[in-house]
């Protein structure tokens, strides 16, 4: 089955979009999804950046929000900016990797993204954490114990060197074969097409 | 009748994409384009770049290449990097404006992008712009007289001034009314809906 690795921040606003519409679109085409989560707090610190482009370029950061609010608007997405941006996404990501574990990454991904762009929340409060995989039938306790093992830790720190190894400096960033790199939420048909077609 | 300005700095590779589709996707839709070029020098150099973003970080600059080379073949337009980028684009620029005067800038832009971005010309260059005129049937030497005058090149730093000060960060940048930004050739087809309702 074509596959595509879909690599997302979760303080990432236009990830927020990709995840909520990533499933439907490759199912459509009979792509398969693999879901890698990335900081990209420590290739934007590489970069010389100490927080997210779109707090330095102030410009960069009102068009962005004016972006998310029209196209969120017209996927019938509920938007807003949460209160801290960009969020520390640390532990949700490490949660992420848990649910790559166990099966559950997709929703796990789709409800942190749903909490902090659909209603604000801050992801990097354990309670809100709790609270997602509470509804997705979890134990909240074993899943963040194992998020903080070792194991999980040197995963995430893997993914995001294998990231910035393969050139990816933004997200959402959509690989194949960790070839074909392709940007942005805008660039999502693209990379599901090409995909298709190996 | 509604109409959209279309934002350019003639050195930008993705503007080059913009500018060859435009005027068809507006006339389909009953949109009037006026086309403004500015610099993205200036309004780089005060958020302290010295040089386009593709050439500071480089993963995004071989991003660029890749992505503009995709798009290009899925158009049918040629496509190859300039041998300097960015160009210095000061000359071309002023001579649009005098276009705007005159009536033919949609015409001489898209040649000069063409030969930029579709030869790899350098448009910094007098002869490059000059054989952009006589294919046009212009007098090269008249048009480049004007091109040097002070109302010109007012006018150019005048459309800087006012992009920059109407948030404007990157091009191409599609806007209405001086209010609603769309930044990227990606987001065109967006631009001209928007337009077309008011």
């Amino acid at each position: 089955m074509p596959s595509l690795t879909f690599w997302f921040d979760l303080a990432s606003s236009y990830s927020y979009l990709s995840a909520m519409r990533i499933e439907g679109l490759a199912a459509h085409s009979g792509v398969e999804i693999t879901w890698r989560p990335f900081l990209l707090g420590p290739i934007f610190r590489r970069q010389g950046w100490e927080t997210s482009p779109f707090n330095i370029y102030p410009a960069k950061g009102r068009y962005m929000v004016r972006d998310m609010q029209r196209i969120a608007a017209s996927r019938q997405l509920p938007f807003c900016m949460p209160a801290v941006f960009p969020a520390n996404s640390l532990l949700a990501a490490r949660v992420a990797l848990v649910g790559a574990e166990q099966g559950w990454i997709a929703p796990f991904v789709r409800g942190a993204f749903a909490a902090e762009f659909g209603k604000g929340a801050d992801i990097a409060a354990h309670s809100v954490i709790a609270d997602l995989l509470l509804e997705l039938g979890l134990e909240p306790q074993s899943v963040l114990a194992r998020a903080a093992s070792e194991d999980i830790k040197l995963f995430l720190k893997k993914n995001t060197d294998h990231a910035e190894h393969n050139g990816i400096f933004g997200a959402p960033t959509f690989s194949c074969d960790d070839r074909e790199l392709f940007w942005g939420d805008d660039r999502l048909e693209a990379a599901i097409a090409w995909a298709a077609k190996l």
